[in-house]
């Protein structure tokens, strides 16, 4: 294989109890990355479209190159790289943009380099991106974009990232309002210590939440999603979030939560009419209040990246 | 029905990382009860053994006949009962011996009144001897006794008790210093705030332990039996917990933690040569710091409460 084109998922990670811990990916929005083995022997990164000119082009501090280049030093390679990467979602909108172009780097070079690596083994290396974009080795949203449907991201020392089935008939309804949330701000805002009743009712919905996935239990699912511990400190920092809940509820969300640090706020439905009609409610909601948004509804993504193109 | 006799199991309640929300029965030991339908219109205890004369024979105060009186009341019966108890567990121990007696009472009084409930809708009556013998009305012991196998209370307002899956080849082995610890003590030393990171890492591993327990990966299990909150306060109650549980991990056991509030311990192995071989090490290590101990293994009791008689 001398050329490769993937696709990469956007990925919902701190689903609602599942605070830093689960996350899945849907099938829109997401990156493409385009992969050409060159003569020279460096990483270079050719192109970058749909940022507006904010990625950086340096290999050395963009994830998708520093990816590759972790790869290739694991496996010994000196291959050189010509890399065009199509942004295809926001940045910093909470909905894994980072993460999609690492995960779409780290797949695209390993399937380039005869696929050395099973995509649990190439995990570290597309956490190298999530490093150099946000400062510090998140697999929550790395590990649902590379693995594809639910991840739950039991431990990080050492790592292990446990696939959770994905129910068949689930759908996402993501809404990104135009609005922009300081993902540092996020964190600040949270409290080291949290009442240990608290801490008890998010762990038994944690239990819940993964039982219900793996059984295809909806109503299950559907309880288990609530979040009494970030979602009310967090919530603050987004305007409109209790309008667009609301909305969401009532057109019959399994669930309704932040999407990773905000802005974008995501629900799980079970069918494509219901996610649409979500999706439609909240837009509606923003509206009103005289904010733009975007909806983006898809199924649940359990496959991970896909190959687009090859030769 | 005139007459039955049942058999309930013990249970071990906040299975490490599932604190307050995760419990579970085993074979032995368990509590028996007899229940005769009466010419009276009351509900009489007329006796009790194995209990050193510490429980009341007072059907207000007992777990067993309060259970009664409270289901005869919700399905508008005056059915007079007769009942004789068997404690066949040691009070106070941490193996839920109070939520023993009340999962029989409620199985045997809903057998001899011809089934007018199921063991779901039987739950809250069971939980009423809770309350007596405990001052609060806790699910996580008399749930899986009543239930059998794994239970998850995902939530109290509104009660939504979760049966989880049994793997087949489950063993526990339980450990029961004579030593006292006093609960309102265990309670009281826990501290009301928790730091978030380590209520992260707890919420982690109860979706591991779930995710586990449903796939019957052992290993997924093993991994995810971490307290990271509880058992480093509570365990310090228990003389030789660390001697303990360094001889059951020595002796392969997936996992080992505090049975319920103490000074019972638990571990889950898979399968019964190492159960068994577990609890000698155990013995073993009290008996060393000049400890008495019993020891009791058993699989894990999947089926709750059985009919040893009727008539």
């Amino acid at each position: 294989m001398e050329k490769i084109k993937v696709f990469a998922p956007a990925t919902v990670a701190n689903v609602t109890c599942g605070f830093d811990v689960l996350g899945f990916a849907v099938n829109a929005p997401g990156d493409i990355i385009e992969l050409q083995k060159a003569d020279h022997n460096e990483v270079r990164i050719l192109s970058i479209t749909g940022d507006n000119g904010r990625l950086p082009k340096d290999a050395e501090k963009n994830t998708a190159s520093v990816v590759i280049k972790a790869f290739l030093e694991a496996i010994g390679s000196k291959q050189g790289i010509d890399i065009h990467l199509e942004k295809q979602m926001p940045l910093g909108s909470g909905m894994g943009s980072s993460a999609a172009s690492s995960a779409a780097a780290a797949f695209a070079i390993n399937k380039l380099m005869g696929e050395p690596m099973s995509m649990k083994e190439a995990l570290p290396f597309a956490m190298e991106g999530e490093r150099i974009a946000c400062g510090a080795a998140h697999a929550d949203n790395v590990a649902p974009a590379l693995l594809g449907g639910f991840v739950l991201i039991r431990s990080y020392d050492p790592l292990d990232v446990i696939k959770i089935k994905t129910p068949e008939h689930l759908y996402s309804t993501i809404v990104h309002p135009h609005i922009e949330v300081n993902t540092k701000d996020a964190r600040n805002i949270l409290r080291g210590q949290v009442p240990l009743d608290k801490a008890v009712k998010q762990w038994g919905n944690v239990g819940g939440l993964i039982a219900g996935l793996l059984q295809s239990d909806y109503e299950m699912i559907s309880n288990s999603m609530e979040d009494t511990i970030i979602e009310p400190i967090r919530s603050i920092l987004i305007p409109g979030y209790d309008v667009a809940k609301a909305a969401a509820l009532k057109n019959n969300a399994l669930g309704f939560g932040i999407s990773g640090s905000g802005p974008s706020m995501f629900t799980l439905s079970q069918n494509e009419k219901t996610a649409k009609k979500i999706g439609e409610s909240m837009r509606d909601a923003y509206k009103q209040l005289g904010i733009g948004s975007d909806v983006y509804t898809s199924k649940v993504n359990d496959e991970g990246p896909i190959i687009l193109y090859s030769e």
